[in-house]
């Protein structure tokens, strides 16, 4: 199935959080919902999940609703869950310890197998059992390892030159740390953490509850 | 001006955006920017910036494009930018490390003054000139403060105990970092940063790479 010259990026945003709902309820052992009930927990109107749902073929049947296993393995296949992603840090620091610590990512098959710096200190060190390499050895580990996504904790200088470097080397994905927003060859794909933008809409929407009322 | 009943989550999650864009405008010394320029910058349709800025009372001329500067302190002030936050961290881990390094949020009128966790080891330490605190400190120095906002860089079960400890501090809004949802008091907002959401999105869009050609 090719889906991905129809779906919007509104959509494909949303389908981490249907990810993450179905989860909560295949813990809870529900083993079916309602497009309402979906709705309610989502805050999304039970039309916008009929719709987004089936931009991938549509899993409801109607009277019945949702079959919470089914919609939850198909939205895992869709999203790659199930085939997982090795990845890669580079950038050691804070930033870069703190996602190699991270429980959920190996939860949803992404895997950190390699961390690296550039800074002495911090080569040979372990983080959640990884060993920090230095970068001299980027080229061999990620051809050797074929890594699918290069995570990048650097500054903005560093960050185009490690991603043109992870492209060449057959990287697929860069998930991008830093404030500068980076061009990416055709068949990669980039993906922006703009922490500033989350903390901005807080911002707004505190000033807006003050004018408001 | 009250905008909050009317501007979609959409809009208001691009507003930042604009701010990004505007502010390497202003560097540039860019004085003016008609709406098609700042849509393939921003790979927007031109159509739908004039919609999300005519949400503002929209600041453009027709055959001269949008003031920069003006735009810029518009956009800023609708984001509480020329206001200014106080943040505190609570959670000196490396996630609370890392966003207390982080140079852009200051620039952005979003200042933190204050860090704070349970462990004695990290209490004392300086974190960008800031001082670790203990938790028991927390309620004479956010109602002493004027405290806005709360960073949360938690384990889940603690973040929903400080959340509700800080609410009922007078603190207006939760930087979420967990993978909690929270619920919220009226008047009050949060901002959750979900950054597995984020990881899937990019490992959706290799799998479609892949699978579409």
């Amino acid at each position: 199935m090719i889906y991905n010259k129809k779906i919007s990026d509104a959509v494909i945003k949303r389908l981490p959080r249907y990810f993450r709902y179905l989860t909560d309820l295949k813990l809870s052992d529900i083993t079916r919902i309602s497009s309402r009930e979906l709705s309610e927990k989502m805050s999304l109107t039970a039309s916008q999940i009929r719709q987004d749902l089936s931009c991938f073929g549509g899993f409801g049947q109607q009277g019945y609703g949702y079959n919470v296993e089914y919609l939850y393995n198909e939205i895992a296949k869709i999203l790659g869950v199930d085939k997982g992603f090795k990845m890669i840090i580079i950038g050691a620091g804070n930033m870069g310890q703190a996602l190699a610590n991270y429980p959920n990512f190996g939860k949803r098959g992404y895997k950190v197998v390699g961390i690296f710096d550039i800074k002495p200190e911090l080569i040979g060190k372990k983080i959640n059992g990884i060993e920090i390499m230095n970068v001299d050895a980027l080229e061999g580990f990620v051809k050797g390892n074929n890594i699918d996504i290069a995570v990048l904790t650097l500054p903005g200088e560093q960050t185009r030159y490690y991603a043109q470097k992870m492209f060449s080397y057959g990287v697929k994905g860069i998930w991008n740390f830093s404030a500068s927003e980076l061009s990416v060859p055709e068949d990669t794909v980039i993906e922006n953490v703009h922490l500033s933008d989350s903390l901005m809409v807080l911002g707004y929407k505190i000033n807006n509850n003050r004018l408001g009322g």
